[in-house]
């Protein structure tokens, strides 16, 4: 496997265990963990998929992220009874799958032809929707729709990727600056608690 | 750019002003305001499209209703700190935009061969299930859903709309007879409350 | 009409009602109701269609079962404010309708060319995500993640079903087979109230 791939596999697994804390906080049962793990994997990617036309959805032509999403899962959900995880290292690795998962999505989404301002979405959402499908069947108001730079980060990687790549730099380098350049804006928004500005609107 | 054209994409900004309004009310942040105001704008027509299998989807194909959805967004975030708008306004703008995203997405469900049945079903899709997806991702029960007469004055204007078609009426003539029917039974329903029946269950 | 089909319409009603019950919880009005009962009864089979890019998705091909829902769901936003159903009688229509769907929908991905390990995960996703849907829609987190044996009832039938297939049993055996088991399982786990383990995650 490449170093991408083992990357891919690694962000699969983070966010696999990030949806099975957020079932454990909401009592789900072992489907329940399960499922939310599963979605909040792949959720972001198989949306991404289905807008592009690219079906059968990539978990359906090629199982094994869905097989390591299920076995991470079930390791976590066997295993956070007995060993707490330290919360850092959650985010950190979850910054690594954001960063990730936000610029292959928009580099799927570049090769199925889309312009760099559609590819942005796309990886926008290949990044953030899993976790908020998980947030909406946790019945919560996604988190990443409230507070703290998450989305943004992906947002300006990918954007960073898209223009390296136009400017003719090669793609795995491009790949490489744009996932950096988000991890390292998550990185920041957590140590000084960056924020985005919140939504008011004046009543009569 | 026809009337319909300018239509739409009035109904596609408005749809985002609504948006924007929905998460000043759950204090979501600058990138949550604008994922609701293009999930209220587009996700109803992007639904329809994938039910369809037109892929990829509308605005994936031509992004402008995108960035018309974004910039209205952007506008409404800054400009709704400092005006209120009247709220009777929004309303005859959302009833116009509803009477267009119904008849436009029913007739695009005929062109791709539907019955008219599922025409009828996809026009009211288009219509009312992106500000659904907006209610849910607020945690909310969507409005369409619980009460006034929203979704079922998109039904019938639609629906008028086919068989005026069927009947061998101008396309044109059809669509205008149709949007205008459901503008005003919303109209009529919010100037004298009109309201559907609510489901009960009696209990053993 | 087959025996198969019979009991295709059959599941499709009995999950309408399902819908409607789950309206008048909520207060839903006509529109409401009818909405929850349509994506309760066929919510599951589309996200599948969409998964496996069978699109336009089943019931746009053939609208039978959109107006089988539809139907049964008027009739019972009608009968439900008269007659009081014994809670015993919906929870076994519904668990046949598990069963069936369950099954059906696994079959339908290997039809189109999945693996086993998918098709028994659109086949659980076709037997369970309508309830989940209809749950995410009136606010609640879905019920088939939080308790009960309902959807392993349904993972349990199917793997019995392709394994038998794969086996070389004929396939209406097989269908009979993997569906009854699924029944079976349902109708166990509430007569002794089975459930999976909760998730828990250790506090630092």
């Amino acid at each position: 496997m490449t170093t991408l791939g083992w990357l891919d596999s690694i962000g699969v697994g983070v966010f696999a265990v990030s949806g099975v804390l957020g079932a454990a906080r909401k009592q789900l049962d072992l489907f329940g963990a399960l499922s939310v793990a599963f979605v909040c994997s792949l959720g972001g990617g198989t949306l991404r998929d289905l807008l592009l036309g690219l079906t059968p959805v990539g978990w359906i032509r090629d199982p094994r992220p869905a097989a390591i999403a299920l076995s991470s899962a079930l390791a976590a959900f066997v295993l956070l009874r007995f060993i707490a995880l330290p919360n850092r290292l959650l985010l950190v690795m979850d910054g690594l799958g954001l960063g990730l998962f936000a610029v292959l999505g928009a580099g799927r989404a570049l090769d199925a032809g889309a312009s760099l301002f559609v590819a942005v979405l796309m990886g926008t959402l290949s990044g953030s929707a899993g976790g908020a499908i998980r947030d909406v069947l946790c019945g919560d108001v996604p988190l990443v729709l409230r507070s703290e730079i998450y989305a943004t980060a992906a947002l300006l990687g990918e954007t960073c990727f898209g223009l390296l790549l136009r400017m003719g730099v090669e793609r795995e380098a491009a790949l490489w600056t744009g996932g950096l350049l988000c991890f390292a804006l998550r990185m920041a928004a957590l140590k000084w608690n960056l924020r985005l500005p919140v939504a008011q609107a004046k009543r009569l």
